[in-house]
């Protein structure tokens, strides 16, 4: 028999939550081949704030990409969550920080100079905003730089499910294994509601995680929604078979326009992100049946824009694509030699 | 047609949010009788520390209850939210602040005196942590002494459904009109899963709020889930019949109660909560047919228990707890007469 | 020959620093019997706070008393530079934390519970706010608990060389072999113009305050007046001169007191501080003699005042008010006679 | 007569410190033509970090030139002060921000974006760390962007003697005639031992700044030292004779040093400092007889010195530097014609 006084809900929710996370921890840990402390949180800028303030101390400095999501769109949360940290903005071709240019910031601001920041963390995008990847050796080199001289590593993993079907990479060969201490795990752009996780590998840094993640209002009384989204996601490879359609969905979309003259890629397609320009002809002919591409700013100064595929494309909307760029082409290709005929025909 | 690039997060999303955030203005807006800026969040922890974090400077000091849930069980929120502020407990009887305990306490601290902290905030909580009701004259009083002297007034609203239905008053007759700056608008206890809300009446205040909302990650990318909750708490007045239902559930397990000999309230039951010492024969009898209480420290020092009722309670539980109480006031009448009579029997 | 370029101040004055520092550290190592790590400061406020900083993240909570200096009178430093964090108040005879009480409030706070802050450190003022002391078993006692679950042990030593001189200890007794994890080293109340420091023992603790100090701007580019002062603190045992005079005047000055009737000490006089009830009659004959004495809130509800003896005091002061107290002792004593004789005269 | 109890030092201190307070607030509003808010710091770094943390709120931003002293060298006081605020780095010639690069800046960061932090103030350095100036109707300019979208206005004036003198500007109008709202002025730089302060024209700035003032360690118990430093600053234009002594000094040198040939200025010599590559004939010259400059980089590349002239300069020194540049010159002219004429000789 229930009791009686059914919404207690002190006792039932200390109850469930319990169950909650060592569910979650379980299948967490076995996803990541080790033992883990996993805290879900309903945006990626919290599962950010959180990672980051729980390796920098309000006298730190996080290296990063000077277009790292955590520097241009998350309202301060680095800032937020640690107290008083600094970003340091690193430059870096397709919005990767080589590990070059770390080592030369690191130079530069010193270790244990009162006068800058304690220098606490990096954080690494994979995949990047611009939808590249670090190989494995990057990643590696990144941390051991990092934790030679004392800093942690972070991962913001938004598209961390692209990145591993793409580089065929275990969850924990990315991560620990590569030195790793704190991910960011990110469902939302891969098929959940409203769910991401921090995840960390070590119980001290579990425990400073656990009194933020309260602190901050993250901890939910009623942790079964969430909860069941962030298991589903595991379920079945949900998570995997979800990236890589679109994944996939991309490469169809890259060959389609490179099979178009005057299309040129910002950036390696490695995952499903695309930044391209396109001439004027062919995304007017994408609008005319109704494919209306998000203009996005091309460092060359030409018009651009970012295609984000998924895996809830259509096949009918993709061949749609693939024959409006076809039909371009074949239109493109007899314009030019009609061109070229003119004058022999003048 | 829709786009092709379904996922096209960015773009979605910012419409989505639009369209939900005038839904939920509008809708809050006609609740409230005015216009009102909301902020969802998905724990009561999260609205509180939001909504004092937004009239609290760091060198500011909250006046509240020493009982709030904001000071025994929120893991340092406030002080996390307003960026080191201080809160400065104060005494009373049955869990509210008196004005004069209010005004003493003011006195002490002094206004402008930098070897104190600013005077910033008063937070009163309705009901209160012992499910009891400050009148609205009371809520005035303490608005008006805040406002004099140049403090802000946030009330944590976990219960304010009860609170409002226990009082027949108007949303907007506890809050803005009492007085009230910045409301906690709970649901989560009254129906919903996990959605919250800040409530603001000042778009000065609102704008604080957007920036903090952001930058601790409380600003959801999907946001169609936590905002139905919100929009249908409100339709077809589903708040009122679920707290009316809770409340008068106490009411009636009040009644059987008081029935009982040796039962101790500690409070008046204003809401859906009981708070009461039981003879050890009642609670046992409870506990023989299935009903646990959940055991809670009496200042009296007796062992004692917190109920909270809720919509949901079943009316064979309800019954189930009737009878009990009935059998065991009758058995204890029985015995007390036995043992009234024994002495003369010998 | 000097530098034509006279002020070429950076590198001048890093010299001095490195020099000055050097001089410190070497000083102050002596005087505790250990290598310390040493950062001055110009206010007891400042170095109470980054030394409170330095061992409580934003989501510590510092155990103190609560008529601590800390709490009552440094505007909020202690939640400023621990970027967060709360000070929970301890009750305590004569100022006093008993070893009972901290041990009460850790079980009712908990270790490791999400829902409070995390317990990080205990703050001890020696001598206290009412001018008492712990003893040195006291000292462990409290510092053995907070170690073994995991906090560290401030001590606000604004008047430690009174206490030093007071119990016979050494710096060492009364700092690191009893515990202590970090001090504020008070010299203004016993000496120089306005040169406070904070003393590690821990090189990890050193290199946060080093971060914190300068961040805080209390590293100074001209670090030459402080340092002189700091330095000539300790030469010739001047911290000891001083501190044995003023108390030795407080002894003089409670016995002369204590020779008056109905004269009634709050605290015992352990340092150079003297927190007393006197009859009007004294306090009246006193001011009359030019001796204004500062009125101090007593708990009684009795009329009190706060007298902190000096080295600086004159000999001719003390003598005065002794012979004010002799003479009213006396002139009590007649008039009390006389009050006994006038019915026997009637 | 004096009190007994000599050292009653909170009674005696209040006093003093309300006296200093006034005569400092009296000479100040003078100096700067209305009335003024003081609060005296020992360093640059509190002083900019207090001005910046009461015009910046920990969800703000600062707009600054990249080189700027806020940036480089403070140890993340901006941050600290403001409870997590963030820099906004700008590029600019000599160090100083264009009206159209803070124009641009704020159009790409927008006002009232959530997603991004909000627009709070611009602290501009006058001089600026190149010892170049802004002129007036630049300041106003910048000002005037600020104001009209918001934004606060500091000054960070740790060489503003020296510039007050170059551009003959009284300091009313160099400020809040200029639209200033904070400024941190400077004199340790130009005269005194280690005594800045922060100036406020608005009372409402003002009382957040005497809150954090105290909170942070800045309200020294014993203010007479520092508040004899800064009132003899001013007496006699004492600040005005030094300054004008070591602008007049740069003057001289920088004369010398263009009688030389491949000397190159990295920026215009409008105060006390020059930042110059020497052909290293000349700064082997200028070693050979004791003047050792500071090497400084250069965006050149070229190796380059930072001079930085002051008042205490000796004129045998000056002489020296002239002597030894003219000394290199015509040397390097008979070399260069010895040069020239070789060739004809073979």
């Amino acid at each position: 028999m229930k009791a009686l006084i059914a919404c207690n809900e002190g006792v039932e929710t200390a109850y469930g939550a319990d169950q909650v996370t060592a569910q979650l921890k379980s299948a967490y840990s076995e996803f990541f081949e080790r033992e883990v402390y996993i805290f879900p949180v309903a945006s990626g800028t919290a599962g950010n704030g959180l990672a980051l303030g729980a390796i920098t101390p309000p006298y730190g400095t996080i290296f990063c990409h000077e277009t790292s999501h955590i520097v241009t769109t998350e309202g301060g949360a680095p800032e937020f969550y640690s107290g008083g940290g600094r970003m340091r903005l690193l430059p870096g071709d397709h919005n990767k920080i080589s590990p070059r240019e770390f080592n030369e910031a690191l130079q530069r601001h010193g270790i244990g100079n009162a006068h800058h920041m304690a220098a606490s963390a990096i954080s690494i995008t994979q995949a990047t905003e611009a939808g590249t990847l670090y190989q494995l050796d990057e990643l590696a080199a990144l941390s051991e730089t990092a934790h030679r001289l004392g800093l942690k590593v972070h991962l913001d993993g938004a598209r961390i499910s692209n990145a591993l079907v793409s580089m065929q990479s275990s969850p924990a060969e990315m991560t620990w294994k590569a030195g790793v201490d704190v991910v960011t795990f990110g469902t939302t752009k891969n098929g959940t509601m409203n769910a991401e996780a921090v995840i960390a590998f070590d119980p001290d840094l579990a425990r400073v995680l656990g009194y933020m993640h309260k602190r901050a209002g993250h901890l939910f009384s009623k942790m079964r929604f969430m909860s069941a989204q962030l298991l589903s996601f595991l379920e079945n490879d949900l998570w995997r078979s979800n990236a890589s359609q679109a994944n996939s969905n991309a490469t169809r979309i890259t060959r389609a326009l490179k099979g178009c003259d005057d299309v040129e890629f910002a950036h390696p397609v490695d995952i499903n992100e695309i930044f391209v320009s396109l001439p004027q002809g062919l995304s007017r002919a994408l609008a005319d049946c109704g494919i209306n591409l998000r203009p996005w700013p091309m460092s060359s100064g030409r018009d651009g824009f970012r295609l984000v595929l998924s895996y809830c494309d259509s096949a009918d909307d993709l061949e749609l694509f693939e024959k409006t760029c076809r039909d371009y082409a074949r239109d493109a290709l007899v314009s030019a030699d009609g061109n070229q005929q003119s004058p022999s025909i003048g």
